[in-house]
């Protein structure tokens, strides 16, 4: 159990409320806690009462067959596999936009904070930075590798700041909104493209002398999907990390009607304390600062007014902080 | 330069027969030569006139971008990157169904077949077995892994056997037709699945307890790929191998709408003269014997009537032997 | 809480009986349990009292940071990394040469073992074949390579079925001892080496043309150690089991002076359910037959008689199975 | 044919020119030229005289059984592999330098200068960059890990940029020069450690919490390669680039007796024309600028000063630019 001590809200809370994903009924919503460890469950060991500790969107149980595959975000609670099994908070279990959390596998998943780490520091690694880095990882980004971003919202600027991480020379970032490109020069993108403007696979193309390396689709539209696969070199990496919805269309003659070594990989937000202890490890050496993501702060009786903010995209919001 | 003595007819033959595909103009097709050297272009070291040699369906240059990455089969000549451009043989220039042949990039495609082998044993792993068995490579199949491959033709038995060779412990052929199903037996699989008889994807479900590993699609059609994603449990990995026409689509809710940490790999046939080396060394030991797959034999003068029994599938053919 | 139905005897133990290896003081050892749930601790869930398990020598918790990264044998307790951390039974805790067993991290090392299944076709999956397996794995074999295994004991036994299941093509065994060289056929080499009457190294470079592409040391001697190495092509993997004394010394020209491009692997046996659960289904589909390495049966009561043959390795001794 | 605009002197070239590494005798040294075509052979498309190119130390043929299978710097002329074979300059054929050099294989190997960059940012890519981007690269770094390099000479300072390239958070840089522990810091060390002031190792260990999770060795010696071992956590990565002489030991205790799960890679300078397309691509993006390595400048005609001063490794000499 922890006392939360900040909290965020991604855009899937925003999906749940307007009813668009469907949770079990009745939960408290949210899945990015900082906060305060309050009580320790029986068997929880190495930890104390009042360390300050992260926890991730994913919150795996370590112990069973997805686990133990290295799937661990797929979770099946101790048995196989379960699609999403991973995500409890605000999922199937009550979830960070509250003033305490119950944190289920706590051995496996509280992430102790260093001393020197602020809690707005390390928030956005619960969720969009992990997720924003796995795709780039899932990519198996290499030095040199040319790379574009589709879609510069939280989790493709964090793709954007995991590109430049793994030693990728071009970034280029995608959008169609002046504040997430200017923000994605900061994260580490060369070159931005406001898809209103030009053609951005023909760009990509140029830029790239015949199509990039990787492409990293950031956003769950058919759309972004498409230009993803085809500002691809051929034997390039469609790394995607949008949640779809309805039907999703592979156009052929980019796939190069299969035969072209494409590879398409998907990822969910990967959890557990460890890999939080490596993203806190990677803040604290100023490898990456994502504290220019929190635009907007918000005290958690206020919560409705940052849903408010968030759902409508305005004042450059990309990211607001909840603090019960 | 190699007088030809054994070649096979492709399905992808069909197709370019059949107007389908097209080539270029003029050009004898055909892509599976065995043969003896005849002539030796300057600068080919290590060599001799009259050594039994194997040649790849892809004949990479070994020196352009793509083959310096490991991407030899989209090889760019010597330049860059081109879709399928490791594909020469009766793509873009003469190929193999004929009594002579020049070969490109001699010193990269030459295979020399050891003393013990004869022309039957290796003309299939020119493409059906490289490409089948890359199928399985690509999906990085494990000690343990189950596997459904879904079509056993000659591309899919080979999928089949390279799934079995590298550990799958549960294997389960797709297919529709008996002859087709009980070669699929005899080619590794422990289970084979009629389509016309079994909801597949429920079947492959129960098997495997809760969804395979890995799903090999073999055929290149919409419901081939729609049901090896939905054989999957999460985190699965659907390695492509068809050749695609027209839509191809993701079912969204099958691909957990995109968070569900699957992966698509494709491959077209991997080249080269050590691609080569290494799969008859795997037939001289008698780790698998692909000659049960050569079901009929013709003279060349006669490939007209070979084209017409493997164009209508009858008489159980498979492959047949083509002797100039 | 398991009653051990089948257990037996490791060379580990042999090394612990004679103090070579020093263990915690009063310990019961053995580490290969096949047992029948007795009792259940309270949080584990999806298991049966009577229900027949399968323990892994290794029993990883699962939730530290060396579990979560997928080091599981250098399991930390909950924490971080400790050097061979996951290996408890008969080390730390008491072990399986007993009526009774307590199995720590129950919920992620109870592996179910299939009916159809006996006690004997699954004991050797414990340890050995774990370690074997996970030796040629290690090696990241691929189809076609050429692989020697030096010391062909019961773990090189198993990394010869390893290398089998990976898909080499030409698989060497190595040892002085025949009824091992024979068993090393059985278990799928194509050529045997007896040391004391080949230039082994010699031997390995003419069959394989000049060095194999993955050698796998399974003794723990300088000389064996050495003798991998040498027999090695350039790039080639060294995939190390043994576990050794004293000083270990790599001979600097057959390391092409460390700029040879080689790699050298070792492995602690893999366990975990998950890895147990899939050696079962090897087991289960005929892909190996480990059974013919159970050459002795002995009841528990008469375990110091099976320590004495095991110790002596007389009359053809492989592995010997305790009954209790 | 390459006219030759700038080059470097190297490590090995001292070890060459003191008779400490035997070469083919009267060969013209050096194997780092930055040039100008000056003739084309037959057959090499795509340049064109007066082009400006970069050629690396290793000029694989990309047609062997090393090159074919990613091993080109072990490169077999055409044929299997030879150890070290990739390396010819000033190996086994005239080297760079020189006025004019003869590049082998020039389809594989001359890599187009981009206009925007110089001579001096380039040079260095032929060699050490290639070498201590690739030793971070063997080890596989990760988003996250700890990486202590050891020896900040010109390869060292590589591998610690490499380090940093490839998202290392925290990197140590070990050495006992003032200079060129300021210089590892300006390549990307988080730390540096003075070993004639601090027990390296034991410091390791505390900063990183128990053993880094990669160590890179960089020099050559026992006592370099010891201290890599003794400074990784369990499971981890020894990823060596030294060239050693004599007797080379592995401390078995560092080394958990052989089944610490760790690894141990050595790399070769990786070359070809596409990794050095992949090097200028990084520093034509800004990621790393290496001119600050070349500490001295020199004509050709006064070559035997600059490998005097090289040589004696004075005035904080790092690399010199030689320039015909």
């Amino acid at each position: 159990m922890i006392r939360v001590t900040l909290t965020t809200i991604c855009g899937t809370d925003l999906h749940i409320v307007r009813g668009e994903y469907p949770v079990a009924p009745g939960l408290v919503i949210g899945h990015e806690p900082v906060g305060v460890i309050e009580e320790l469950g029986e068997g929880v060991t190495g930890y104390q009462i009042g360390e300050r500790v992260l926890v991730g969107a994913i919150t795996p149980c370590g112990q069973c067959r997805a686990c133990l595959s290295g799937h661990a975000s797929q979770c099946g609670h101790g048995a196989a596999y379960e699609a999403l099994g991973g995500w409890r908070f605000g999922n199937t279990i009550n979830g960070a936009q509250a003033e305490y959390l119950r944190v289920p596998y706590a051995q496996a998943n509280l992430a102790k904070i260093p001393d020197e780490l602020t809690d707005e520091q390390v928030v956005l690694l619960a969720d969009i930075a992990s997720t924003g880095f796995g795709g780039a990882e899932a990519a198996k980004i290499r030095i040199g590798d040319s790379v574009v971003v589709f879609a510069q919202g939280p989790i493709g600027l964090c793709a954007t700041a995991g590109a430049k991480l793994m030693g990728a020379s071009l970034i280029i970032g995608v959008d169609g909104d002046e504040h997430r490109l200017a923000m994605s020069k900061r994260m580490g993108a060369d070159v931005t493209l406001d898809y209103r403007e030009v053609d951005v696979v023909a760009e990509v193309k140029r830029l790239t002398g015949g199509g990039a390396d990787v492409a990293i689709e950031a956003l769950g539209t058919q759309q972004t999907f498409e230009s993803s696969l085809r500002s691809l070199r051929p034997a390039g990496t469609l790394s995607s990390l949008g949640v779809y919805s309805g039907k999703l269309q592979i156009p052929y003659e980019a796939f190069a009607a299969g035969i072209g070594d494409y590879r398409i990989v998907t990822t969910l937000c990967p959890g557990g304390k460890e890999r939080l202890r490596r993203l806190m490890e990677v803040v604290r050496h100023g490898r990456v600062d994502l504290t220019p993501l929190l635009t907007h702060r918000f005290k958690l009786d206020n919560i409705s007014d940052a849903y408010k903010l968030f759902g409508e995209r305005s004042d450059g919001v990309l990211k607001v902080a909840i603090q019960p």
